[in-house]
Formats: structure tokens, C-alpha cells, sequence
């Protein structure tokens, strides 16, 4: 049943992830879409002829349109605390794509200020959490399925390297690809304390030379003990592989990876062979766009609590960024007291 | 990207099914949702309010609207035939829900009045020509990945059966729900010759008490003697029991069933255990639908042949009606001359 | 542990299968290879030097040693009743590789004289009972697992055809190959009434000049209604194609196929592949054949009774025989009155 | 075909590790089973007389017997050395089950008058080595399936933690259980530089008490920079859970774990559930201890050399001390000049 008075959004970026927020914009009819703002407005533009709404590249233009109750953030990084800064001033709802910054000062600063304002409905754009697949797990977890959790295993490998440019900027595997799996990570177990990462450079020439690594292995540690091991690759020939598996005291709960179909193929070389994951995150968190809209969507229109929210985009960066501290020492990084 | 002129189209019938094709109409940005039909107006209105369009119960004022385009009929079968002679008689493109109606001769009948007609886009709602699965082991069967086609396997069993009001009406089990089956059969092997079947009653009391079956099991024969058998019953446990395998002499090609996530459990009693099936046709088949109305809308706009017909339709029921026979007399039904 | 006593066992044929059966009972310490009797008596002797026991071409030979308390038959088809006659005869238990003969009227002929002797352990290798899969199932099933059982359906397909001079005399497919389902069939359903079948010419002209089919579908109907669904073909390029489904009104027990190893492999190809399944029966029965060993010296030993007997082997041929029939006539056969 | 002068090897240790080594030998055509030598001569005594030999609870009465070509350690650890060194001494050879110490020291002393005396056969019983799945995916990556191989992730939990007196003289869960998954990625990556270890203690009170964790998870990294991830715990409720993936620059191979049979259930709850996983190490590797044995006997009869041989032994507790040491200190323990 669509909303009687449907939430208007303006949508900051008419990029990768721009289309996929302005498509699911256009497809829920709790949320009308009232702007997509892009310095190159050619973009913008061809999405409104698409999706509806109009197009501009000025963000004064749209954050002076009062009937504005919302603004989805698929802008550079570098942008988002500034647009968030904006939309909060003005009571605006906000959701915003991850990183929130790739300092860790910055966001800290900004959160004292925001801390010090009113409330506004913030959710930061992790994704996964509203995975069907994770999400299930979570609920299972959570209804006490597997007794105790013990141990919790991610895999998340992307299916090959980004380009050099976009490594140069992306803060380096951790606070980029990573994150999302920390996230994940502390959706199921929040109180981390330990963060040790071992990180190599096996097949990528310039995201060595860029200082980065293109394959790692982090573990957190909880105040409790439970081991959360995070395996990643900057490349995988079979697809995005995304898969996680929830190890408790009563049993365990996995989720395999989405295929484009259901089909299996038996040839003289393979049987019951599935087909190759899905290419990339536009594929295969589809649905999770979708139901993180919705989940937004409800929250602003009900008052409820966003989630995840500003600090849990501040805790992910503080476990990024030691991974990458204890990659580079060999040590342990203790964050029991920078996280929240 | 929307098409610039939108196809409207007015739908008859606001139930189970209409429901359906009212959100998928309302989801798809290249159709229009004109009307609403159905003699009980309260449910078409609620749809209306819900997805667009206009409610009425008067199939005249739908008839007398000259921007609509086409009709999609979701209505009771014994309304079919008729709804779809007045909109070929206009001009009107159609897509019917299966079976265009239970007495076969009133179908030829039909067939003929419309063949000697100009030709207007009719297309048949068999969906599971286009679910996912079923739709990519044809493409690839059609690629030859397996070589030649020599067995098709289709098992299909229900939830639970319907109530005696339904099965009173419902044509018994091969025309109201093998006829499913014999047109994914046909999908991939059109020239069908011979018919063996053999049902049973197992479960149901009412069932039997109406003359119909509750189990059956439906060999079907090409002329070149491929064979393809069809495993049916009205009862499930395990949810919606949907799956097939196309074995050629190259390899085999298998749709497994669809469950809501990717999760598996692991306990003391099971390992890498699934979830039960999805409940029934709405949820098994929901992207069918969408695709199936795509299929429709872009064959309308772009004039090319709908698939699958009249003529599939028909052919369809010939070999249900075939199939009943045999189980009833014990022999094999010859339809050599009765299809097309 | 090993028996006091074991017991001395001849075997018959050192063929295929007589290779197995002599390796079995090198490594099943109950009992003991006295005699490997062939009328190629060196392929007899290579046997013996390899797993015990004395080699000969006499039947009399072996005949003639009171200290032999088993025979097993793994000789050609024509030699059965022969063998198991004069074994009987001594009071000889007897392990009767399948057909008993491919004539039904000699082996009624056989039966009633046998039923006027003295009883002396009987068993028939029908093999598959005693996988550890089918055999799991069908416990479960006793068990009531899967409540009442109402369609059974099995999957078995050769990896590839059997030279012309095997097709010439084995009898057909419904005698040679099917006859394995059939008595899969009845170790779960044993009242089958009426039998119907289909059978195809698909890819072997030898086989269709020979007058039989190489591909073929059985349905089978017990008293009560329940329904058998037997698919063959006598080409399968993945290997050995051999799986079963039991539903029933409870639930559903499936029997996957067995492959080499657990190992799945990933490429930009296909996720979570599999081996193909293993080449034939001496592999993907291997563990059968020891289980059936063993099932018949316990029998022997304890005083049991055997299981499948002389009946379960007469009653399969009964249904290939049915099952010929039907495919060649197109009308469904009743067998009530002529099995047990 | 049986070796024409079998091996003669006597078995120290009738326990639970001893009576798998016996029935092997019993079934091995070319080894025979010379004596079983236990101080508890009444075990030693029932394996006798299942499988043969002689028994004795002297050391004295084995080394007199100048048949006795090799000698099989299944004897607690604290007697490992002195076996080894007396039976090199005799020059015969040795298969012995992990660890040979758990002393380092001793271990590289010991490796030193080794190294100084002739080359006498020498086998350490990693059996995971000769596990069909993982030779399996071995062999695989060898040929070169994989490509490079660039992370290793092995899941080795335990269905119950051992009992307390156990654990108290097991060197703790790195150099007991971890010990073996240490040796699994050697086999893979030999070359390990550097070792990282996380442990916790979230369920076992007594192996808390005991200054041993009961979950630990241990990132090894090799010269190049591949990256191994052991996740370990000392309870699993759905059985032995034993599974690894090779991941590569062209693909992955994975071995799933290993169930009782084939058999999938569907019920209201689940569909395509496996059985829990084999209890534990002597059911899962019951195949392993086969294969390890045919390749020692094989090793001795042909002089081809043994792997894993002492210095994979020596190195596998290296990086289970490392492990250890890793744990307690928080930091990366670099291990490049303390393995060969």
C-alpha cells in the first residue's frame, strides 16, 4: 500500500550507485523522487528522464526546495560529510553511502556537532545488513537458532581490481572493501576489541605501488572472545564472492552465494555445476538496495531508529583503520576504547 | 528506459491473479494501468487505489474506451473465450490466463472464427516459459550445450490441494494443473504424438468424490520418440515442488527449486539444510509474471509473434484431455492429428 | 570379528563380476574362497592367485568338496538354474547374481520344485537394496520418516551402451537394466498390480536393429494407488546416472549420486561443481556388493532368511516381462495375479 | 595384486588409534602383521585375534624379532623418540602417528643423530595428506587448475572437547589439533614465514583452567606472500567438521565435508538436508589411514622416498609453538629461519 504522503527525496550523485538509488526511488511508491543533483548534470538529467524528478547540478538549488523531506548521498566520499552536515541543519533525513569520510577525525568531529544538534533520522548506507541472505541469518541468530555465536566467517572477494585511479583515492583495501565486511561483522557482534590483520600484494602491481594490498585476512576479536575471521581478494574469476557462515554453540547457519539462476549443468567434465556468481555489488546486493530504501523509508515516516547508523559508520572506519595498523606492525590493535 | 507511448491496458479480474499482473502492470514503466474489471467492484477499486487506473464492473465501459490497447484476462476461465472474441473483434491485443477454456471444442470453434480474422497479438499466460531457470536451460538447450534433447523430466506437486469449490470447477488435475507441465514440455519439445498416463488417489476424499485424481504421473512421446515424463500431486509438504532436467546426449541441464534466501542450517540432525520451498505459485513464479508481461508488452509494441499462442494453448489442453483418457482407459492416446 | 567357522565358499564365473565378489570375500573374514570355478580356468586361476582359494573348470569338481557350504553365481545368465538346482540339491546355500534366467517359464517351472524340497538359503543379487544410500532411505522410511509413501521415483542411466553381442542376448532393456529399478521398486512397494511403459529408439541403431529400446520410461501402480516412476536411458555422458527420490505424505528422501570425491571446483565457468558421478556399477556399487556379502553369510550363518529371494527375483522378471509388453502394445499390463 | 614378500611390520599402541592400524594391516595384501606390542598386553591380545600376529607387552621381544621389517607408532607421544631412534637404529622403517614430540628441542636433537646415521624410511602419520578430497584438490592445483594458488582456508572443528585428562597432557589445542591443519596447508604452501594466532575461551571451563583456548583461528603467511586461514574449535554439535578451499588466480577447489551417505531429506522445515557429519577423526579419515599405509609399505618396498618424512613433523611444531606464542603475545611471530 503505497504512503499517503510519500516522502520526497533528493538524490546527491548520478553515478553507478546513483542509478541504482534513483531506479529503486522510481519503484517504491512510499518515496517520490524530487531531485538528482550532479555537477555533470548531463547524467543527472538522463536518469530524471528515466526515473522522474528533475535535474540540476546546484545543491542550493535542491536544499532550497522545501517540500525536500530527504536526501540519499551515492556522492564522491569526500562530499558526504558536508551534504550530511547540510541536510542536518535543515531537519533532513539522510542516507548516506559508505565511507562517511576516510578520516577518522573528521567524521569524530562532525559526530560531536551532530551529537550536539537535534535528531535527525541518519542511516549510512552498509548495505548488507539487509541482504535477504544475512538479514535471515541475523533473524535466526538473534530468535536464538544457533545458542551462543562463536565464531563468524566472511568471505568477500571482488571480482577483479578497481583501476589505479580509483585505488589511489579509495583510502586502501580495508577502509574500502573491507569496511563493508567489519560492518557485517558488528551486526552480529558489536563489541569488538582486538583487530589483527595480515595483508600481501600477490597479483597487482599498481595497488602495490599505491601502498595498498590486494589480498588480506583480518580477525576481530569481542570482549567475550568470538573470533570473526574476514578473508578478501581483489579478484576472483568466478564472480563476487560473498558468502558468510554463522558458527554457534547450538549450530550454524550459512549463506552460499547468488547465481543468476537455479540452474545446474552435468557435462563429461562436471555434475550439478552452478552457474558463475553474480558479476559485481550492483548485481548481487540488488535486493539489498531495495529493502535498505524501504527500511529508511519506514523509519522517517514512523520516527523509528535508523540502523545502522552514524556510529556504526565511525566504528567500521575505526576497525578499518586498525586492520591496517596491525597489517603494517604485525601487532594486535587493541580498540576497546575507540570504539563505542 | 519507459517507451514514449505507454501501452494502456485494462485488466479483468481483481483477484489472486489479478493482484499480480495489477502490480507488475504498475512496477512496469512501458504500460499503463486504464482499467480495472471485475464484477465485484469493491476488489477492483481496492487494486485501483493501490496500483492506477480506473475501477468498474461494466466490461462495456472498458470495451467503449478507445486509448486502451489491450486487455490482460485474469477472470474466470468461462469468461475467456468471450473477452477474448470482443478484443480481437476491436483489435485489441490479449493476454489470457491458461486455459483459454476446459472444452476443447469451443476452443477449435473459436480458433477458427479468429483464424479467418486479421491477425491481432494474443498471447497465452503459460509463465513458466519465463521463469528464469526454465527460460535459460531452453536458451542453452537451444545452443545445443546439451546436444540433442532425448528426456525431459518435470515434477510439479502443489502445496496442498485445493478446496472441493475449486476442484468442482477446476477441469480435474491434468487440465487445471498438468496442463502447466504439458506446455513446458512442449516449450521445448512442440511435437508431441503420444500420451500415457496413469493417476491415483492417495489423500484426498474429495478429490476421488469429484472423479478426479490427486497423484498422477504423464508420459508424453515426440514423433521422433523423445520421452517426457511429468510427475504431479496435489500435495506437498515441503512447499511449492517445482523443478525439471533436460538429459540429451551431450549433458544435462537442471532447475532446482527456489527457496526464499540462500541460507543453510547445520545442527545435531542436518547439514547444509535448505529452507522449504516457497509456498506456492505467486511466490514460486513472481519474476515469471514480470517477465511474461515484458514479453507481452514489447511483442505488442514491436509487432513481433507472441509465444506462446492460441494454437499452444489449445494444443495444450488437447494433451491434458489425451492424458485423461489414457489414465481413465489404460491405453496409450495417439494425438498425432489433433495437434498442430 | 571373524566367525569361528567361516564359511567355505565356490564361486562361479571369474568374469566382471566374479572378480568382485572374489575380492570381497578375501576381505570379509566370515567366510572363505575354497573353490574359483570357470570354464576359463586360467582367468579362474589369476583370480586365486590373487585372493585364495583353488581354481578349476569342473562343476563337478567343486561339487564333489564337502567342505564348500555356499555357491555364488556370477556365470552367464544360461547357467543359472542349473547351478542353483544342483547347489540346492546338497543343501548348498546360493547367491544368484540377477536374472535367475530370462525365461519366466523356466524359472516358475524351477520355482515349484524348489518349493518342494527342503528350504535352503536363497539369495538374489539385486544389489542395490544394500546401498548404504537406497538402503538408508528405505529404513527411514520403515521408520516413518516420510509418513505414507505415495510416489517413488528412480533415475538410472548407463554411462553407455553395451557392445551388440551383450545387447543380443541380455534380454532387453526392461530384463537387463530395468529389472535393477524394478526390484529398487518393489524393496519399497512389493504389491505392484499394473505396469506401463514407454520405450524409444534414440541413439543406437544396433540396439533398435537388435528389436530393443535405448531409452525408456516405466510407470508402475500398486494396489493401493501408490506410483512408481522408473526413468532409463542406456547413454548418460556425466557416468552412471543412479538416484531415487521416496516422497511421501510426510516428506520427501532423496538419494543424490556419488562422485569420486567431496571436491567442488570454482572457475569463470561454474560455481560448486562436481565430479562427474563414477563410471559404473563396480564403482558406484562397490560398497553394494560387500554389504550384500555380508547380508548373506549372517543370513547363512544365523539362520535368517535371505532377502531379495528366489520370489523378489521372479517377481522382477514378471514386471520387465509386463513392462515389454506394455511399450510394445501401448496398453497398460496387469499383474496382479501373476506376482506374489 | 599381493606383494610377493609382504611387509612385516610390527604395531606399537592397541588403542583407539592402534585398532585402526591393525585392521588396515589385516586388509593390506602386502604387508603382514607381525606383532602388536602394548604394556596393556590384554588390547594388544583382542586385536590378535581379530587380525593376526603376535602379542607382547615388550619392546625387547619386537626388536629381537629380525623379521619384522618396519614398525607402525600408535604408542602415547612421551614414547615416540625412543621408538624412532631404536628402530633407526635397526634400520627399520618407521611410520609414526603426530607429533613425534611435543618438545621442540628434543625433536631437533634427536633430527640432528638422525641426519648423522643412514637414511632409513621415515613416515609422520598427517593422514589428512591422504585424504581423497584433499590429494584430491592437490593433484588439481599441482596440474595447475588453480592457477597460483593465493589463500589456503581450512575449518577444522572437533564435535567434543576431549576430557580434561586429555587436554592436560595434549600440549594444548595448537600442537594437538591445529597440529594437523599446520601440516594440511605445508602441503600446500610450504614455505610459511610467518604465523598469527588469535585464541579464545568461550565454552570449556576446564580447558580454560587448563591455559588452553578451546577456539582459535591462525593466519599463516608463506615467502610470497599467500595467506592460509585455519578457523578451529574445540566443539562442533553437527559432528567433525572438516573442510578446506584452495582459492587461485584461475579458480577455487573446495572440499566439502563427508556424511554418512547421499541421502537428502525434505520436510516442513528443510529441503535438500544432508546427515550430520561423521562423528569424528576415525570415521572422517577412515579412508586417509588406507591410503597412508599403501603409500608407506609402498615408500619401503620401492625406496621411493616418505612424505611428509621427520622435518615435516619438525616443522608443523614450529608453527604450532609460533601459533602459541602469537596467541599469548598479540604479535605476528616471524618463523622464516626456524623451518626448513
Amino acid at each position: 500500500m503505497s504512503h499517503p504522503n510519500p516522502l520526497r527525496v533528493a538524490l546527491f550523485g548520478a553515478g553507478r550507485i546513483g542509478k541504482v538509488h534513483a531506479k529503486n526511488i522510481a519503484d517504491n511508491s512510499n518515496v517520490e523522487l524530487a531531485w538528482i543533483c550532479d555537477p555533470f548534470v548531463d547524467g543527472a538529467q538522463a536518469l530524471v528522464e528515466q526515473y522522474g524528478g528533475r535535474s540540476t547540478a546546484s545543491t542550493d538549488e535542491v536544499f532550497g526546495d522545501s517540500s525536500v523531506g530527504a536526501i540519499i548521498i551515492g556522492s564522491p566520499t569526500n562530499t558526504h560529510i558536508d551534504l550530511i552536515s547540510r541536510a542536518q541543519s535543515q531537519g533532513l533525513a539522510v542516507l548516506c553511502e559508505k565511507p562517511i569520510d576516510l578520516d577518522i577525525d573528521r567524521v569524530r568531529e562532525y559526530q560531536k556537532q551532530m551529537a550536539a544538534a537535534a535528531a535527525v533520522p541518519f542511516m549510512l548506507g552498509f548495505n548488507r545488513r539487509f541482504d535477504p541472505s544475512y538479514g535471515s541469518i541475523h533473524a535466526r541468530f538473534v530468535a536464538g537458532e544457533i545458542g551462543e555465536l562463536e565464531q563468524l566467517n566472511i568471505t568477500s572477494r571482488d571480482p577483479a581490481p578497481a583501476p589505479p585511479s580509483y585505488i589511489a583515492t579509495s583510502g586502501g583495501i580495508f577502509r574500502d572493501m573491507t569496511i563493508h565486511d567489519l560492518d557485517l561483522a558488528r551486526f552480529f557482534i558489536p563489541d569488538i576489541v582486538e583487530v589483527t590483520a595480515v595483508g600481501s600484494n600477490l597479483f597487482s602491481d599498481y595497488i602495490a605501488e599505491a601502498g595498498d594490498y590486494d589480498t588480506a585476512t583480518v580477525l576481530l576479536r569481542s570482549r567475550r572472545g568470538q573470533i570473526v575471521t574476514i578473508v578478501n581478494s581483489r579478484r576472483c574469476v568466478f564472480g563476487f564472492d560473498q558468502r558468510m557462515e554463522a558458527f554457534g554453540s547450538e549450530g550454524m547457519l550459512a549463506a552460499t552465494n547468488v547465481t543468476p539462476t537455479k540452474v545446474l549443468s552435468y557435462t563429461k567434465d562436471v555434475t550439478a555445476a552452478a552457474e558463475p556468481y553474480l558479476p559485481f555489488f550492483l548485481e548481487r546486493y540488488a535486493e539489498s538496495y531495495k529493502v535498505e530504501l524501504d527500511a529508511f523509508v519506514q523509519a522517517v515516516q514512523t520516527g523509528a531508529a535508523c540502523k545502522p547508523d552514524f556510529d556504526d559508520g565511525m566504528d567500521a572506519l575505526v576497525l578499518a583503520n586498525a586492520a591496517l595498523e596491525s597489517a603494517r606492525s604485525g601487532k594486535t590493535v587493541n580498540v576497546a576504547d575507540d570504539t563505542k
